[in-house]
């Protein structure tokens, strides 16, 4: 096992989830089983036509960088990020079946009362009215139909935040990976400056967020923040890093905060997918929303072919400030972090120059980024200025 | 404050919330703003005779119980408690407005991966379908979308387990509360052996478990399960009682472990619910979930008019060894737990012989327990053998 992936394990995360998957692997797959997400069949209203989608995620870690960057600079509105780092990781997902509009949502947040005070809970909550509010800007229909805050400091150390979100849409349109030789792959940037962004977005996401944090960032946050981490981690592993999140980092021109660079608001690409989807539903051939597993995710939803990524997003500001700090193999960095692009969407090449055209008007750097090629096998390929990388 | 009650405070619990209901009072409340949970359009199918629910809740601090339970024993079975724990809370949440079927449920998991094998999480799945098919026994339906387990060690320090729920349903079977003066209390037991349970059940629920635990609870267990508490709690409130979580307990001639006993899984009402809507959907005046405020949660449902508990059920073993160890004014046990019963029902005195009847026929205890007066504000009496509690 690389050193790297040692220092995953003992930091207790899982890329991969094996013991998950064992734990639900008897469990019904849904209509699709090669779909993105679990798709049901329409128990709100029976029709035959229709299916539905309940779907669950969480901020993850974030939310401890958060804490971190909040108790240091008193600085509430990353609270209004975690939000939509929560809702995002369901909504993207769910949009990589083809749902894009009038979904629910429901909030389950957990928290350490002593330490976590009612204004952060209006902060998180605020955050999601407001991200519901640009969305509904965006043509995107979003409800909020609730959550529970439960005050559980003997289970949370800090803050939990999660969302589940509910959606009924048309068989028609749901949207069934079939990637397949001949196709291209198009990248969508998590990082730079949507049209409904309102900042400069380092493309983090919400995954890779623990070895992120403490890789990245310096032991004076283990002195200071004992309640930010696991305690059980190998001392050495914690904060091992040199970064004071309030130092300076220059990105494109930009004075940015490492920890606000890190706490970027995982991107949403619903508005982008809404209209691609309208106009090319029947072409595209795959949504790869790039979470757990980062590069590599579209291994899951592939069947004999070799997707070639060969042109890249050169590396953004974000991760390469994560590799110098970590030292992080580039093969492993691949599987942890989207690495520059965190949608892609599989289409013959003939509309590529148009699906490109389309998610550009959004502000959003799009590429070409590989190919895919017929195979005995599963593959992925990852070639890089940092190395070529072979995934199975 | 009562010297308990400063506990619970100092234990970073809070049974009214103040802090969660400010950051959300800006919040649309529904369509029907007394309703027991919050109810929204027909967002899934948009048909303006129909409304849907998108309700989350978790198993709270029991998880730690069960954690130390299972650490002690290895009795793996305590998991499934957990699971429905979790999918009780938001069940008979919603079974309040008069949602007893077709329920869509998704989970969301948070663990210590060094903490929490892949077994545990099995427990918790396997758990879940069997709850499910129970129910679907009793002629409830309810469909596992999914879930999302996350390993955020440094977030969670052993497990949290939560579930979301979402129905549809006709608007004209909704349940608004409409508690009135004549109304007598039927009150559900929440303790003894339902025809569709396996085991005597203490009749716990998910409220009141950090104290519960705490009060309960050997010293022991501090030393032991750091990991299982919030460092942060004043160590002569930790785990401040005397008992073991072997140690036997005599209840109706049975010897049951203490630690099993709290851990008894929440009683779901759901299927007798579902056949008093059935019968006396008009004459329902209100359904109370006696969760967070215990027998005085009715407070928020009512306007105008006093309740008046002057027959609970005689405190059940488990409430009496609660208080016994832990010395907590009954004033406050009152609020705190059930105390018996955690469903009731508001009817006219006419149908509670027959409604009584029915709940009987499921192996539940039920009994008038209270009645309804014409008030100038809003008030509960609790008049028990205890002593008699004014709340408002």
């Amino acid at each position: 096992m690389p050193e790297s992936k040692l220092k995953y394990e003992k930091r207790g995360v899982s890329a991969s989830k094996e013991e998950v998957h064992a734990a639900i692997k008897h469990l019904d797959k849904g209509l699709y089983p090669t779909a993105f997400c679990k798709i049901l069949p329409d128990i709100a209203a029976g029709d035959p036509g229709y299916c539905n989608l309940l779907h669950a995620d969480t901020a993850g870690t974030k939310t401890s960088l958060a804490y971190l960057y909040w108790k240091e600079t008193g600085d509430l509105s990353v609270w209004a990020g975690v939000a939509q780092d929560a809702i995002v990781m369901n909504l993207d997902d769910m949009a990589c079946v083809g749902c894009t509009d009038d979904i629910v949502l429901s909030s389950t947040i957990g928290r350490n009362k002593s330490l976590i005070p009612g204004e952060v809970i209006a902060a998180v909550i605020k955050g999601t009215s407001d991200f519901i509010d640009t969305m509904r800007d965006q043509g995107v229909n979003i409800h909020l139909a609730g959550g529970e805050t439960a005050d559980v400091g003997d289970i949370v150390r800090t803050i939990d935040v999660g969302f589940t979100a509910f959606a009924r849409m048309k068989r028609s349109k749901v949207l069934v990976n079939q990637i397949r030789e001949g196709d291209v792959v198009i990248g969508l940037a998590s990082f730079g400056q949507a049209t409904y962004e309102t900042a400069y977005n380092g493309g983090m996401g919400s995954n890779g967020l623990t070895a992120a944090r403490h890789e990245v960032l310096s032991r004076v946050y283990a002195e200071k923040y004992p309640e930010s981490f696991d305690p059980s981690i190998p001392h050495d592993l914690v904060y091992s890093g040199t970064r004071l999140l309030t130092e300076q980092v220059q990105v494109d021109g930009r004075n940015i905060p490492v920890g606000k660079l890190i706490l970027s608001p995982t991107r949403t690409y619903l508005p982008v997918l809404k209209e691609l989807l309208a106009q090319y539903q029947e072409q595209i051939h795959g949504l790869i929303h790039c979470t757990g597993g980062g590069q590599t995710k579209v291994l899951k939803f592939i069947e004999k072919v070799h997707v070639v990524k060969d042109a890249l997003f050169d590396t953004p500001p974000l991760f390469r400030l994560i590799q110098e700090s970590s030292g992080m193999a580039w093969e492993e960095m691949y599987q942890v972090f989207n690495m520059g692009h965190r949608m892609e969407i599989y289409v013959p090449e003939a509309i590529a120059p148009s699906v490109i055209g389309i998610v550009e008007n959004f502000g959003i750097a799009a590429k070409v980024i590989g190919h895919v090629e017929a195979c005995s096998k599963e593959q992925v390929t990852v070639a890089s200025p940092h190395g070529t990388f072979e995934y199975q």
